[in-house]
């Protein structure tokens, strides 16, 4: 299978996913409700109905490891929701946090209703993410299993999201802080869907930790690759910038990876210590970095990671078929150029 | 029994209800671990430990809810922790929302931390909330039925606090309004407990509710009075001045109500329309209050919800010396003079 056939598994859940959130938020029309539905890229500003928004990768994700386990994925809809709207619910806080005005081109709750209706809106999703599983049909045991999971993945992000905060602060963080944080900030939301899928499914408690585990590996490979491509992506390929990340400061993991190096580190702190980070200061820090092996190092870590995956998965009670989808879907995910 | 015998029946709960909520938290080293410390009043801003802080009147409800139903009230714990952890998340959420920077002669955690922070100390404290329950021991059914109840009380007061921020814009807000969001912000917090500490006992559903419902009034009752107290409380009882409310441009229950009285309504837009309220207007409004029977509203108000208490207690099926005890404890939150 190709890279682009990860992304066509995940796309048979997608219609069932829409369906499902809109359910789930619902059609009220209080003032929260129509903020999460603009966050959930179902509305504009106005109330006016949008061409439906996102990818909706995670709780694909759900819906395929529930049918990989042999289930009806209609069987973990509730998780797959519970998931997609904790999501919704992290990026609302982040905005507030990092002070972010738009996301995809649209404004930012934070920039459309002020810091305090903002900290509402995130808290009503999560409240209505786990109403999700309180409700949903299905084992009354297997629904608070999964929702076990899933608050625990939250706490793992709430930390992960702290760290990164306190990071900011920081001149010198450790690579394996950086690697801790993250696997909390953005894994810990990969690695739930896939072990709440198998949950659901009703797959063997042992089952469902590896099948999260491999979430958790692929979550670290797709990390690990998108902060290498965000200094030495081709642009024409990524669509983004690559020489943002640098400009902008952030401590991504060759940057902290080239902190932790002598030449480097000198290199990064006295051009990071300046107000501005000149385009001449990039294209030093880059060379720096190349130098001191970071490029490399991601690299590394990323093959790494899905090497991990891939192990996992041969442990996994799987048929053939599924296990060429998991891998696909893993290519998907951490083996992109863009 | 008088009053005080409410508090001392709340009282019994104390211990069991520190040690738990002191588990719940646990003494792990991470700064976040630490915010969740300071909130709840064990440890000053050193990390130094402090005398404990806070009333717990609602997981004493918790408990005090299941013990009444014949349970044990260990077997609520759970739910009486999970309580008292939401509280707190609010609290946190409401000192950022409101830029509070003293509570209870203490730094907020927002005057502590920031608002980024802070956010991330409300998240991790509604995180621990929902593991109390879902990792507590005890039927899972009920676990279950006693988590729906909790979260569908977190969603209620989330769109109590929106309303409360959008009214403060607004010029003019209803009674009713006022109250359907006092309802939200105050009450379900105060009903949950006694619903959840009923469902944790295996009481009825239809018990259940009504236990939560007398919550609900009982908490209504409160509010009303705590209102009028703010205003046409005597100081030396309360502790309280009883022109803060005033000077401070609250919308509490009289004024929401003097508001929508044609003469009072005209005192108060003007006075509240000024940069500062100065005291000679907070005698003009007390007095235009008084003369649209605002403060005798607030009383009534607060007479029918203890009466509407007491007519859901009689349905409840409990012997003579637990309606007893239900009764103490009404007075003790909603007929006080402090």
């Amino acid at each position: 299978m190709s890279v682009s056939d990860g992304l066509a598994i995940l796309g048979r859940y997608r219609d069932a996913i829409e369906r499902a959130l809109r359910e789930a938020i619902g059609p009220g029309a209080s003032p929260i409700e129509a903020a999460a539905r603009y966050v959930m890229g179902w509305e504009d500003g106005e109330g006016q109905p949008l061409a439906t928004g996102g990818k909706r990768i995670r709780p694909a994700l759900c819906l395929f490891a529930a049918e990989s386990f042999g289930a009806n994925p209609a069987d973990a809809l509730a998780g797959a929701v519970a998931i997609e709207l904790v999501h919704n619910f992290s990026l609302v806080h982040d905005e507030i946090q990092d002070h972010d005005l738009v996301r995809h081109n649209r404004p930012t709750t934070f920039a459309r209703l002020g810091e305090a209706q903002a900290i509402n809106v995130g808290d009503f999703l999560y409240t209505r993410a786990i109403a999700a599983l309180t409700h949903g049909a299905g084992e009354v045991s297997r629904r608070m299993a999964a929702l076990a999971v899933l608050n625990n993945a939250i706490e793992r992000m709430i930390r992960g999201q702290w760290e990164d905060l306190a990071f900011e602060a920081r001149e010198r963080v450790e690579v394996a802080e950086y690697l801790t944080m993250v696997a909390g900030k953005t894994g810990a939301l990969l690695a739930a869907p896939v072990e709440i899928g198998a949950i659901l499914a009703g797959a063997p408690p042992a089952s469902a930790r590896t099948a999260g585990a491999w979430g958790a590996s692929v979550g670290a490979a797709f990390q690990a690759q998108d902060d290498y491509l965000g200094i030495w992506g081709n642009p024409d390929i990524t669509g983004k910038s690559n020489t943002n990340d640098i400009s902008r400061k952030k401590k991504t993991l060759p940057v902290v990876h080239g902190l932790n190096h002598p030449i480097a580190g000198a290199v990064l702190r006295a051009a990071y210590a300046k107000p501005a980070v000149e385009p001449a200061d990039v294209v030093q820090i880059v060379a720096a970095l190349e130098a001191a092996g970071s490029a490399e190092y991601c690299r590394e870590r990323a093959a790494a990671q899905a090497a991990e995956a891939d192990r996992l998965l041969q442990m996994l009670p799987l048929g053939e078929v599924q296990r060429a989808e998991f891998r696909a879907i893993a290519r998907y995910l951490a083996d992109r150029d863009a």
